[in-house]
């Protein structure tokens, strides 16, 4: 049990879509045992993952989706990661933490271990920022504070929705990128958290995420990848924007940075391009629509906002293509599923901001 | 001379205002002696600053000012250091740093000193990418790229007009937080350069930075400040507000993060107190002026920016103070000297945005 992440094991939830590895759990022992691990397999259901003795955990299979939600089980993906946002629904904690099987624990520039969850807790349980911009970072962060100038009315920030890790090594590239620059590692070390500023998209990586579930969890469904789907690698990013946009409307932040995780190999760019061909170019368009999606403001919950955004969806990108249409059905059935497996938190209103100068 | 400032000695001035301890030209000689210094000596003309030999550089104190500038000297401050703005309009390169006199050369974490210059001139001749956040940060930079999920259509980014640097040692905090911690410094090393979103404001810093003249001089008047005025230590300020609309408007970039200086020494709280009460209270009304400004179409040129938002200046933040209608006159004033001693920028128009999804 790591003396480090003292806080929060009755509230917090693991969720790994498939554990391909066991390496990755034996590396992750320290930190992740005091916690709950719900695993989600993405693929073949008759494959057995042996987790390793010591950890508490939940696991559910194609199999088990099926037969828990029955129709609605369509809303989750199949055969790709995105499968994770089951995890999501299940969980009974308020904070989820999810994190890729390739996702090893990486070491801060004095060679010590990080221990990602903790700074995680850390991002998620101290507020956020996003209506003007701090230059020394994270105004909240020990050693540091609200520099001249920055506002006393937005000193006291508002709730963190979502945190978003970093990665060590492999970068998070796309297909063409990866091709075109298949050895450049990142190996550098950026000590710093800072809010995404309000009105501004970000490219939301699923590997080393963590969130308050109560407050954005309904946001949090990864769409309709893999198997009969016409992308992949868009489950994050679809996830992302859809966060961003409703985090910003329900005066919620989101911060990118630390922790690091040490990402240990690339997928093949060949099998990448082929799952995101289509989305390179449908998000030139999906971008400026997320840039301009206003939310009414008697969307009061995350619930709330992402039937809306639903409707959004499919009255103004279901022309791109009718996997559109496909994705806001997907949307409303995912809401009726949380609903369902998360009955109290359906009618808890978050607050809507205040001390925002917009 | 530097080896390592091999560009733009033609190009930029170093505008300082005052120089109080010559060691910080000592300190600075292998970074700046190949450039043009701009010395603004900001209080008792009578005083003389002795500059060491081999600097190449013109000085004016508040007679020469008044001299050559005559009734308008007006708008020039008077025992502030935001009478600096001075330099930005008398020079005739491309691109100022301006940095304060109790700033030197930091080292960064493996020891070696930062050519704060260097790293300035790499920011402004680098993109911007304010319309998208890159979590990898400044995806210009070697080693790095924009991760998977950036838009292709935004990757060409665009011209950076303002290049923020940072402080190691004494953070630039303001009164009250001064006050409060006393003892606090920055000892934390972010290795990172980012552009500051299209619609978020930011707490600009005199002391380290640089800008590029052409594109965003105008804006960068440091306003009434000092002698006669009722408040201080918001010049930098509100340069920062009103350059940062205007680049938003214009379709350019301001980058915050590297270099950092070293600051040396903490000015004393309780005069800055004085000097700042008004400004604390008066920003929570002119941040939100700020962030609701929107200029017209047809001001293509940072200054019919910059004289649009004088009208607003007097329009909606008159009724604050008398302060801000003598303020909105001087902004007036200042452009009148611009366009006298730079006519050929006049009527140089500066590209809006292109590849902006907004």
């Amino acid at each position: 049990m790591s003396s480090s992440t003292p806080i929060l094991k009755d509230e917090l939830d693991i969720v790994i879509p498939t554990i391909r590895n066991l390496d990755f759990l034996e590396m992750w022992r320290p930190f992740f045992q005091p916690y709950h691990l719900i695993i989600i397999q993405d693929g073949d259901p008759s494959k057995v993952i042996k987790v390793p003795e010591g950890f508490d955990y939940e696991l559910y299979n194609r199999n088990d989706i099926n037969r828990i939600l029955g129709p609605k089980a369509s809303c989750i993906s199949f055969k790709d990661s995105a499968c994770r946002c089951f995890g999501f629904v299940v969980s009974k904690k308020k904070y989820i933490f999810t994190i890729d099987d390739d996702c090893f624990v990486a070491k801060d520039p004095s060679g010590k271990e990080i221990d990602a969850l903790q700074q995680h807790i850390q991002n998620l349980l101290t507020p956020s920022t996003p209506f003007f911009f701090n230059t020394l970072y994270d105004p909240y962060r020990e050693g540091t504070d609200f520099v001249r100038g920055y506002p006393f009315s937005l000193r006291e920030g508002v709730p963190t929705a979502v945190s978003h890790g970093l990665w060590l090594n492999i970068p998070d590239y796309d297909a063409p990128t990866q091709l075109v620059k298949p050895l450049e590692r990142n190996t550098r070390y950026v000590d710093a958290v800072l809010t995404i500023p309000k009105g501004t998209l970000f490219p939301m990586c699923g590997m080393n995420l963590a969130f308050n579930r109560e407050l954005i969890g309904p946001a949090l469904y990864f769409g309709l990848m893999g198997e009969g789907q016409p992308i992949g690698r868009y489950d994050d990013m679809w996830a992302g924007w859809c966060v961003k946009v409703i985090s910003d409307h329900l005066g919620l932040g989101v911060k990118t940075g630390l922790p690091y995780i040490w990402h240990s190999k690339a997928s093949n760019p060949f099998v990448n391009l082929k799952k995101e061909y289509k989305g390179i170019y449908w998000q030139e368009e999906l971008i400026p629509f997320f840039q301009s999606v206003s939310l009414p403001k008697d969307c009061t919950t995350a619930q709330k906002c992402y039937i809306e955004l639903s409707r959004q969806v499919k009255a103004k990108l279901g022309s791109i293509d009718e996997y559109f249409n496909k994705l806001a059905d997907a949307m409303v059935t995912w809401i009726e599923v949380w609903d369902e497996y998360n009955p109290s938190a359906e009618e808890k209103p978050v607050a809507l901001p205040n001390g925002s100068a917009k």
